[in-house]
């Protein structure tokens, strides 16, 4: 090994939200250690939740998306940004990391090391996923190559493959531009993280937005001829001009699977609520990296940006120094835009609880957003479980048009907080006749529960 | 005194959202009881919130303000309904409640009795408050005579007496129907429940939406001439053509007041969480009564609908033998919609920990209510509040424009659920950029504090 480049106080391996929070926040409390952030890719800090919303048009300049000016911050806050350069292993004893910038290793030492490798999309093992007009959504670079590419092509039809959260708002992206749209799922139906009576909201919202829906297909692979795809599924060939494949993430990091840092089954680091891995001296944070569960107490995988923010910020302050930073854990809050219907997730739902092993019951409820009499009212529909052993509220879900995904935020609280489904049903929440109903709606949904009681 | 009409099990005093919750509740568990409801108005259950609504022309027909059908309940769920009718006293050892129906007196037996006997708008001692054309807005009869007159008379301005949240609804009401607006208020600002910084926004609002305000103004008279009135002050005489005052609410218990049923030193029944006042069998419910507070465990008396609907139904589930039924109390959280700007409060601002002894430390912050990139992104203001010893959150207010209010609520779990700041700066709230940017309004806010700290 070549000698060092140079020794940081601390070295952050990932450039995007996690990675820059810890630079920022680590840099705000200790104005004189040496940082040294390494991000192979060509952006740091973008907006990777931004990118729909690009592709759509709604966003003219991907420049927008990027969430801090890279020279500003280097000058600013005295830190050292190296892109296009890639991490390949890491030596914990001698506190070293061998970076590949083009075809040259360089060595750098840290005194404190926090990776934020993100994780990339899962490429399924799909006959045909190397041609032409086949693309993944994962990180900007990705974002600018569809975008590019619909205005060269101008495709009149785009298969997506993976009926998740952003195969959903990808296919909104698309339906806004005119492009007739197919969605092909190998599971029984798109959104399947949320339960059957949230999911029909969100299907009929789909259909009705003209998105056609293949779901149930086991998916055999991409053809390609003269420029045309086909995805070949066990419910027929679909064809497309443009391939979109949204099956998922995987951690970045098989350049550490052989070293003494602990991960879970899906080989995502393991962490605590410091941030803190295993090793000391060593964090992890953001998409490749575990988080606890507060419902659970367990250590799951579940990659989101507002996670990645908060890993990140705990990470660099721990770093510094400021110990009492914690970040507890996540209740696995997600919200996601469908056409207009307003969808939010927190905690388990019936199938999640089942699946954890948590005795749970579940209601649902259609109630209205506002005053009955107020013009604009609309319907909310609900789900809400608790644990049957403990009445703990344990998760909802919530879809609507007026204020539904935000609504999903009180449920969130309570189930940090250990609140009872009894508590949650009296809980004194606002009201006014345009903003509630006297009885607002989560308050209506825990109602039921303490009716069903009686 | 005559022989008595007829003996009730549960006999209920008022028929508005706390007495008729009480008698739907009570009549749902036990389909046996005698139960009979007294009102002295000519409605029962009337969306007294919804009347500046109503005035404002955006709801047609004051018959969508009834929540419950008279007939439809009489004849379904079997209970006696008499409008017209007011309880003149009560005898607690006879269990026997005297009623006045045109110039006749009745007796009337009980089991249970639950009192709902709400509010009525507070006279200020005004010279000329009995001018025609001076209005007060409380009950159903009183939204209607408003909406009459305006219709007849056309007035080209008014002046609103007090600005509190149902001031600044009548005048957005009024403006909207290209009405010129003064609002006098005595003290030193319109909406003096709320802190300076979020004031700031309302005032701005009204100012921006032609509402003129006059504040710190004693309020002398009201003189009348010729069917022209003016509302004299210290800070001059403002005419108007109709004036409406709306300077708070007094308990309908004055008929009730030598008995040995304890009040508090505004004269509202005091109840605890089963909504039992201090006589066996005894209930109130809603503006009559007062409401346990959650962050000092005080009896308040802090009349509002939503607080009426819960202390109405626990109070009939009582009745009826249901007895872990519970409205443990309020965190205080109100909305209230001033043109475009949606507001919302709960718990304690700085002045009201200070007023309550609770040692407080108070931020306030500016946020965005979505991702920056996203077009319709606009700000949302806030403040928040902790108790300086326990760091518990105890209060936030929000004003904006895209979710504001709604997103208090967030807050009032927390208070109830005693969360500390530093819980709630790491608090798990979902993330779509259509909905809310990386941090949270409400994390963000509470990282202020978590910041300071350092």
């Amino acid at each position: 090994m070549a000698q060092r480049e140079k020794d940081y106080d601390l070295l952050v391996i990932g450039g995007d939200a996690a990675g820059m929070s810890a630079a920022s926040q680590a840099r705000r409390i200790d104005p004189a250690m040496t940082i040294g952030v390494f991000d192979k890719g060509e952006h740091i800090s973008y907006a990777a939740c931004g990118m729909p919303y690009y592709i759509a048009g709604q966003i003219a300049d991907s420049n927008e998306l990027i969430a801090v000016d890279r020279d500003e911050f280097v000058a600013k806050r005295n830190v050292d940004i190296t892109n296009g350069a890639e991490a390949v292993r890491v030596d914990f004893d001698a506190r070293e990391v061998v970076i590949r910038v083009g075809s040259e290793e360089r060595a750098y030492g840290f005194r404190k090391l926090v990776i934020a490798t993100g994780a990339r999309a899962f490429r399924p093992p799909l006959r045909g996923i190397d041609a032409p007009d086949v693309f993944f959504l994962r990180n900007l670079s990705d974002g600018i190559a569809i975008k590019t590419r619909l205005a060269e092509k101008r495709p009149k039809r785009i298969v997506t493959i993976g009926g998740g959260f952003i195969g959903l708002e990808l296919a909104e992206a698309f339906r806004g531009l005119g492009i007739e749209t197919v969605i092909v799922e190998r599971m029984e139906s798109v959104a399947m993280s949320m339960s059957p009576f949230i999911r029909e909201r969100i299907i009929t919202t789909l259909q009705k937005n003209g998105v056609t829906l293949v779901t149930g297909a086991e998916i055999n692979a991409i053809v390609e001829a003269g420029g045309a795809l086909g995805v070949v599924t066990g419910a027929g060939t679909f064809d497309a001009d443009m391939v979109v494949i949204s099956t998922g993430v995987v951690p970045n990091t098989e350049f550490l699977i052989a070293s003494p840092l602990a991960f879970d089954s899906r080989k995502a680091i393991v962490v605590n609520g410091k941030s803190e891995t295993n090793l000391p001296g060593v964090y992890a944070a953001g998409d490749c990296a575990t988080v606890p569960h507060l419902v659970t107490g367990k250590d799951v995988y579940m990659p989101l940006g507002s996670t990645a923010n908060k890993q990140g910020r705990v990470a660099g302050l721990q770093v510094a120094g400021v110990a009492s930073e914690v970040f507890p854990g996540i209740v696995g809050s997600q919200f996601v835009k469908i056409f207009d219907l307003e969808v939010g997730k927190t905690g388990f739902n019936a199938a999640d609880a089942e699946r954890e092993g948590v005795p749970a019951e579940s209601v649902t409820a259609t109630w209205r957003s506002r005053a009955g009499y107020c013009p604009k009212a609309q319907k909310i529909f609900m789900t809400l479980t608790i644990n049957a052993d403990t009445r703990h509220v344990i998760g909802a879900e919530l879809a609507g048009t007026d204020g539904a995904a935000l609504r999903t935020n009180v449920v969130a609280a309570a189930i940090a907080a250990r609140m009872t489904i009894d508590e949650l049903a009296y809980l004194d929440l606002g009201y006014a006749p345009p903003f509630s109903p006297v009885w607002d709606p989560v308050n209506a949904a825990a109602q039921k529960f303490v009716k069903r009681g009686m």
